[in-house]
C-alpha cells in the first residue's frame, strides 16, 4: 500500500467545473476564462454558470436572480443565535453552527441546486448579522430589489453601496467561487460520498476553510500591510522577512508559477478604489510589497496570490478583518456544492486506509499489576 | 495524474492506533486484541488506551474517570436548543449543531485531549436530552457517581441500569470506538490538516457518519428483523432478498472476509440479554438470519458485521431507532480525535487534485445573443 499523506497529485475525481493553468496563470470556470468573466459577467450569472454548466438566457437569469434574492431571510432562531454569540464567538464558528441550523430547518425534499441556492443566499445575511450585531447596530432586512453583492454591502454598511463598490465585491466574490480541489472542497466530498445531506457537506467545508492553512491568509496579508505602516518601510520589512527565512504573506501558490490571475484582477480594482487616507496608504504599501517581493521571489516562481489583495479589498468595502474567511465561504459555497453535485452523479464512498506501524499481540495486564 | 476516486488502497497516514486483520477477523486497539478488551476492560480504560497509547495505572484511571464525569454537563443555550428542535429534527443534525455550539462555547486554550474528553463526556447528555425531551420526559442531570455507560443509560431511561445492561452498553461502545480509516475519520483529518480546531473536525466526522453508506446500517439491520416479524419467515425472506439481488442488511464488510469480531462479541451479549417478548423474538430472528445468511454468503466471504447485532443491542437498552447513529458517534469520537492527534504530530495539508475533462477557451457570448 502506498503512503500518500497529503494526497498530492492524486485525482479524487474528474471535473468539468474548473481548470487551472498554473504555468500561464490562467483560470477557467466551465471553459470560460476568469478574465472574461470578471470583465463581462456578474455574481449571479457566474453562479448559474458553475452550477448549471452554461451561461443563462436572459429569462433564466432573471428567474435565478429572484430565487436567490427571495431566499435571503433567516429564521428567528438563527437570528437570535447569531445575536447571542456575535460579540464573543469566532465568526467561522458562528457561520458553521448557523449553516448546521439551516440544515435542521430545511424540511424540503430533493432539488439539490435549490438547497445550494438557499445556503448561498442566506450566508451574507448571517455574516452581516454578525458584524452589525456585535457593533450594536440594528439588523437590516435584506433588500430583495438589490443584486447579491449590492445587498451584501447594504446589509453590512447600512447604506446603499455606490456602483463601484458593488462591482468590486461582485468581482471579488466571483474570483473566490471555485478553485478545483483543495482541503475544504475535499472535506465536502468526503461527507457527500456517504450520501449524507448537502448541509452536512457544506458544514464540513466551512470547518476546513476555518483552518489558518486554508482560509485565513487574506487577513494575514492585510495585517502585514498594516504592520508595515508606510511605503517607506516596505523595502526594509520585506528584505528582513525574507533574509530571516520567513514567508511573505499573500505570496506563492502550490499551482501558480506566475502571477495568480485572481490577484491580477483584484489589483486592478484595488488600485482604482481610492477611498480615504488609510486605504490609499495600504494600497500604496501593497503595491510596493508586490514590487519588492517579485524582484526577489519572482525568479523562483513565487508571485502574489488571490489573498494578497482580497483582504485589502474586503476591508475597504467595510468588512471587519475576522470576517474575511466567512466572505470567502460565502462565495466558495458555490464551488463546493457544484463539486458535490458532480461527484454524486457517479458516487464512490471515499475511504482510504492507514499503514499500521504499532505493536501487536500485547498481553492485557490487570490494573493492579501495571 | 492517477484517478483514484474512493482512495481505495491509498494510505493517508501511518498509525499505531488500530489494526484490522480482515482475513482472520481480528481487531486490535493499540496492539491489544478487541476480544481481551471486551472481556477484561471497560469504556473509560479503553478510551484512555486509545488516546494515550497505554493502559492506565489505577491512579491514572481514577483521575481520568473523574475528568470524564465532571465534563458531562451542557450549557443552558445548548439544552434549550436541543429541547426546541428535538421533536422535529433529525438527531444527527441536532448532534452536529450542538457539537458545533460546544466549539463556540469552549474558550480554553490548548490541551487537545482535554477538549476530546469534554466532547466525549457531553455527547451522551445531548443524545439523552433529544430522546427524553421529544417524549415529554423531564431532563435528568448527569449522575457523576456513575460510570460513562451507566450514566448514559440512566439519562435515557430515568432509572439506574442493572449491571448487565450497563456492561452491554460498555462493551458495545468499546467496539465502536475506532476502526482505522473510514469516511468519517477521513473527514476529520481533512479538516484538521488545515489546522482548524478540534470541534470543526469532529463536526465534519458527525456530518460524514450521518450518511446512509456509513453510520445508518445498524438501524437498517434492526428494521429488517422487525419486518421479518417471526423466525418462521426468515428462510423465505432471506432467500427472496438474495435471489432478487438485494443486500442483506448487516452482512458484508470491505475488510473482513470472515466474521467481524465485533459482531461475534455483540452476538454473545445479545443472546444473553433476554428481556421481553419483543426483544426475545428479534434475537431469535437475528440468529436465524445469521444462520441462513452465512449458509448462502459465507463461501463468498460475506459474514455479519458490527451493525448486524448493534442495533438490536441499542434497541433493547432503551434507545430509539433514529438515535443509533448518534450512539455510534458518541463512541467513534474517541477514534476520530485520536487519529487527528496522531496526524497533527506530523501534519500535511490534505489537498488532492481533479482531472479536467471539460471544454476550454469558450467565448463569452453577451446575454442577448444567447
Amino acid at each position: 500500500m502506498e503512503l500518500r499523506k497529503g494526497l498530492e497529485d492524486i485525482a479524487i475525481k474528474e471535473t468539468s467545473i474548473t481548470f487551472i493553468d498554473g504555468e500561464l496563470g490562467r483560470l477557467y470556470y466551465r471553459g470560460y476564462s476568469i478574465f472574461d468573466l470578471a470583465s463581462f459577467s456578474n455574481f449571479e450569472e457566474v453562479a448559474y454558470l458553475i452550477w448549471y454548466g452554461k451561461l443563462p438566457t436572459r429569462h433564466e437569469l432573471e428567474d435565478f436572480k429572484s430565487r436567490l434574492a427571495e431566499e435571503r431571510g433567516v429564521s428567528e432562531d438563527i437570528t437570535s443565535f447569531v445575536v447571542r454569540t456575535s460579540k464573543q464567538g469566532n465568526p467561522m464558528d458562528i457561520l458553521r453552527t448557523a449553516v448546521s441550523m439551516l440544515g435542521l430547518e430545511d424540511r424540503q425534499e430533493g432539488d439539490f441546486i435549490g438547497k445550494a441556492i438557499r445556503i448561498t443566499a442566506k450566508i451574507p445575511t448571517i455574516i452581516s448579522l454578525i458584524q452589525r450585531s456585535r457593533n450594536n447596530q440594528e439588523f437590516l432586512e435584506p433588500d430583495l430589489s438589490l443584486s447579491h453583492a449590492e445587498n451584501f454591502l447594504y446589509m453590512i454598511n447600512g447604506t446603499k453601496p455606490n456602483a463601484q463598490d458593488s462591482r468590486v465585491l461582485d468581482v471579488a466574490l466571483m474570483l473566490h467561487m471555485d478553485h478545483e480541489m483543495n482541503a475544504s472542497t475535499m472535506a465536502c466530498l468526503v461527507v457527500a460520498s456517504t450520501l449524507s445531506d448537502i448541509y452536512s457537506s457544506v458544514v464540513a467545508g466551512i470547518s476546513a476553510l476555518k483552518g489558518p492553512l486554508h482560509g485565513g491568509a487574506n487577513s494575514e496579508a492585510l495585517k502585514q500591510f498594516m504592520e508595515i505602516g508606510s511605503p517607506d518601510n516596505v523595502e526594509k520589512y520585506v528584505m528582513g522577512k525574507l533574509s530571516s527565512g520567513q514567508r511573505l504573506m499573500g505570496f506563492g501558490h502550490r499551482i501558480y508559477k506566475s502571477m495568480d490571475p485572481r490577484a491580477k484582477i483584484l489589483k486592478e480594482y484595488a488600485t482604482r478604489m481610492a477611498k480615504n487616507e488609510e486605504i490609499n496608504r495600504l494600497i500604496e504599501i501593497a503595491m510596493k510589497v508586490e514590487e519588492v517581493g517579485i524582484k526577489v521571489l519572482g525568479r523562483r516562481g513565487i508571485y502574489p496570490n488571490v489573498d494578497f489583495y482580497s483582504g485589502l479589498v474586503f476591508y475597504s468595502l467595510g468588512f471587519e478583518q475576522d470576517l474575511f474567511p466567512t466572505i470567502f465561504a460565502s462565495a466558495r459555497v458555490i464551488g463546493w456544492t457544484a463539486h458535490i453535485d458532480e461527484y454524486l452523479k457517479d458516487n464512490k464512498l471515499i475511504r482510504p486506509k492507514a499503514i499500521y506501524v504499532g505493536d501487536l499481540g500485547k498481553r492485557y495486564v490487570p490494573i493492579d499489576e501495571r
